[in-house]
């Protein structure tokens, strides 16, 4: 059985101990939810001693399964003042899964000003002064790392405006190259590894090979469907495997759903040039791979590798998510600068997303103007440096509305929106209402049947049925982020039924349980309804699964459409709890 | 009956209307908490066109009824999201009563970058554009006000803060001598002022005598004795008249409840020197006025003249809250430096609690050192340049406090705390803790039995008897604010039961209704449940009835007292609604 490893950064001690009974059977989000709702108080303070920071792999990590090494980082958020579970892909799961680690847990607070790394391997876990790391970023402390830990080992760091304690700071996971590429971004997790006063934590799997599995047989079987469904699925096999989640760009923009300019417009004019098949033909013309997985057995390589304009190697592919916060919602329509503050970005140690919405609501307030490069440069190079509009923008896009005064401020639990408009698509907006976790797109992606077309259709401008596809979607996406699964294993999951099936019989066959279908949902409703109960208790219901006042009010061009569905029906969403 | 004068900003229109049923029998704050109550949307943006504004001179306004002329301004709060009113003295509301207005309500928004000025007179109520006034501070403002509107007038102003729609933005009111000194200081009112587009009121009483009177005989004999009992108690006719509210140093530092350095000790060593003894000797020997009313028929006149150091009148005298936050919580032992941050904030518009507040965090932060005279003057001008750095510390403490990543945070519903430690004077943790308004010791001033033994006593180290005597304040102070009563007149009313008789009886008397000490005590409890209400709905519930963990868990020097009222205990303040 997989341990837990707590780490009391008072005391700087480290304990290795058997998974309470309250965390027997979870994995990833699910074990992070659980640990947080159990041991920490929904009133504390997000950066005090009282908070705890857990990094759990998923019930899969560390196997053959395919796409398996998503890591949940759990914690009350700084920028939520909610539960918060921010997943990433990269190497650390995969390695904490061979190595039997269940669950890191920080506890406590270094002593103010100093910094520590903790290192794990099968045959040890200790927690080493780092304060030579201090001020460094994540590109800068991952190659100080790699000359003391070797190649074989992967990174959990934070860049400055982790140490800053900043809302938007990020959690960099180390992908196969020992980049600080994949972040657990959402929520400001980066400020709670800050406020701890730990730097950098080094995984090294040593010898351990695989997580051990009950049914070896069992699962090697299922693996093999599992992996299968993925290369049977257009979407897990073409679309993302050649153009990246950038594939949405021209998509979503064609839906009239890709907010422009601070969430003023649905459709950018320029959306081609940042779309994803802009994004395969400068890769291709640059002689760049456009199939890169950020983990050991991934088969889906939604990602490539960014290169510049003399064809070497600068950053990773920029995600659709991040061209579209510093793109369309920037009013910038160029690919090489996206790239450029997608690397600072993963430097620093900053959520995309929340930095994106937080620079397009300064140029709302005429810090800068819409579609300004250098000026987007320089704000977000401020950031790293500190400074008070540094930390202002470094605080999310909420701070800055309240800042600078400005009304059209996309925020769902002080939580910036994704790149999709509510009012275009409203599944996901019942999505970024209602979520355990302030607006994110990934708690329950309504995308998939509101316009791909992917496990049903419910049309995205109805009022109708997106309530119901938004709670499956999150009851659903929570046993997902347990498994340590991608999550975009669930468009053949959603369309493939042996592909379900064949998860279901993984988890099964690795914990020597018998779970089914019905056991799956299960330990979702189980994820949420510890997260919703917690939330609760920490001051969030209904009032607060609300969108702001202006997606109700102001028409979304070109379809003029706001966002209607009735509060009564947001509060059905959780009806099962 | 006096009318309600509906301001559609949007449209730049003014109406004279009835009050609506809703409305009947209610004044100052009542007036404004029923108007919100019924009127906006609780989820609305705070300076967004949906929310309004609203100014309501008390019951009593316009009388002879001594300390009758605080004037209420009420809306929901961009600071703390929750149901706001803030009072303040000056002439504004014996100048509205007079002419008959029960309440100016402003609605929708003038369009962006447009500045309105609204004149109200005996004759008429006109909105005018005001672009010339933009970026003036309110001194400038009401200097040049004056030249157009003469002597006699009264005004009620915003600064460069409410321009900014700053959280910390105050509504200045101008005093017997014109002097926007007087400030409805809490909750950011001056944003939402400025969000509507409108820079000032003048209101010009032209002939109009006195508000009308049911019963003028027996309102007069009232408010004879009404004006005895204020000559009668020693805190109305001796403590506050020579010393001012800062006669409270000594007294709050000696029970070791003075909050020091953000927080941090409940004694400050330099007290003696911002004492009211030493506001009262400086201006004695500078040749100034020690017993100044702020408002025509004030008997009890805590304010006084503060002069230069060549005995020039420099400002009006700094209050105790004021004096405390820029003193003993920044560390600084010097009046002339209070008196001139506190000439600042009146003329910038910002609230002295929320930016003493917010500068002792940024202090913490390393921003400042604790102490640096010079320091908090340059914070404070940043403040009215609205830089980046004066932008994040115009936005309150909380901002200040997530902004740079502060552990030590004194706000409840985001609003800073004032004066007094919960730690050491537990019955204003209660009200702090509960208060509709936020962190407000004006909403159930405990002081009085918990320290100066005024209305009875109760130990304010222990945890019994707290809760009943906050709920048993709050109420009555809600109706006090209703009245328009300067709240110090509690004092008699606390401890000789005639003064509470007189006020029933004026009120009686002027509306011609019956309503005995019960109908007083219903009126307050009244208003109170439809603050709890809108802020149920505006998502503020028990969980936020809550202080910050600090307080529970570091002890405050020199009694090392923490905050340890059960939340159990907490959530029975509002067992009446």
């Amino acid at each position: 059985m997989a341990k837990l490893l707590r780490v009391d950064m008072s005391e700087a001690r480290v304990a290795i101990q058997e998974l309470p009974q309250y965390l027997k059977g979870l994995g990833g989000r699910g074990l992070c939810s659980a640990l947080i709702y159990h041991e920490v108080d929904p009133l504390c303070n997000p950066i005090g001693a009282n908070n705890k920071l857990v990094f759990a792999p998923g019930l899969l990590a560390g196997t053959n399964c395919a796409n398996s090494g998503r890591i949940s980082v759990g914690s009350k958020s700084p920028l939520t003042c909610t539960i918060k579970e921010a997943n990433a892909g990269g190497q650390a799961a995969g390695h904490l899964g061979r190595i039997g680690i269940a669950g890191i847990v920080l506890e406590g607070a270094a002593q103010s000003g100093r910094l520590f790394k903790l290192y794990v391997s099968p045959k040890k876990a200790e927690l080493l002064p780092a304060d030579e790391l201090k001020g460094l970023s994540n590109y800068q402390t991952v190659e100080l790392l790699k000359g003391q830990y070797g190649e074989k080992v992967s990174f959990i760091t934070i860049g400055q405006a982790g140490e800053y304690l900043l809302s938007a700071a990020s959690v960099a996971i180390s992908d196969r190259e020992q980049r600080p590429t994949r972040h657990a971004g959402r929520g400001g997790l980066g400020a709670v590894m800050g406020s701890k006063g730990l730097k950098a934590i080094i995984v090294d799997p040593g010898e351990a090979k695989s997580a051990p599995i009950v049914d070896e047989a069992k699962f090697k079987e299922a693996a093999k469907r599992f992996a299968k469904a993925l290369q049977d699925h257009p979407v897990t096999s073409q679309g993302l495997t050649n153009y990246g989640t950038a594939i949405l760009i021209n998509i979503i923009n064609e839906a009239g759903a890709l907010p422009t300019r601070n969430f003023s417009s649905g459709r950018f004019e320029l959306a081609e040039r940042v779309s994803g098949e802009s994004l395969n033909e400068i890769t291709t013309k640059r002689k760049g791979n456009c199939s890169h997985g950020c983990m050991t057995g991934c088969i889906i390589r939604c990602s490539g590798d960014y290169m510049d304009e003399n064809g070497a190697y600068f950053s990773k592919w920029p995600e659709y998510e991040t061209i579209w916060a510093w793109g369309p919602n920037c009013g910038i329509g160029d690919l090489d600068a996206i790239a450029k503050i997608d690397r600072i970005c993963d430097d620093i140690g900053v959520d995309t997303i929340e930095m994106g919405n937080a620079i397009a609501v300064a140029m709302e307030a005429g810090i800068k103007q819409f579609g300004d490069i250098e000026g987007a440069i320089e704000l977000i190079e401020e950031v790293g440096k500190g400074t008070p509009l540094g930390r202002i923008l470094g605080s999310g896009a909420g701070v800055v509305g309240k800042v600078f005064g400005v009304k059209r401020v996309p925020v769902v639990k002080n939580q910036a929106l994704p790149a999709y408009d509510p009012r275009s698509i409203k599944g996901m907006g019942v999505t970024y209402a209602t979520s355990t976790m302030g607006a994110d797109h990934t708690a329950g992606y309504a995308v998939g049947a509101n316009i791909l077309k992917v496990g049903g259709y419910v049309d995205p401008f109805a009022v109708e049925g997106q309530v119901d596809l938004s709670r499956g979607l999150q009851i659903a996406t929570a046993a997902i982020d347990s498994a340590g699964l991608c999550l975009f294993v669930a468009f053949p999951m959603l369309d493939i039924p042996d592909a379900l099936q064949a998860v279901v019989e993984m988890l099964e066959a690795k914990a020597g349980v018998s779970m089914g279908g019905e056991g799956f949902q299960e330990l979702g409703k189980k994820v949420l309804k510890m997260e919703r109960e917690f939330n609760l208790k920490a001051g969030f219901g209904p009032p607060h699964d609300r969108l702001p006042e202006f997606f109700k009010l102001e028409k979304l061009p070109p379809h003029d459409s706001v966002f209607d569905i009735p509060d009564e029906e947001l509060d059905k969403v959780f009806n099962f709890v």
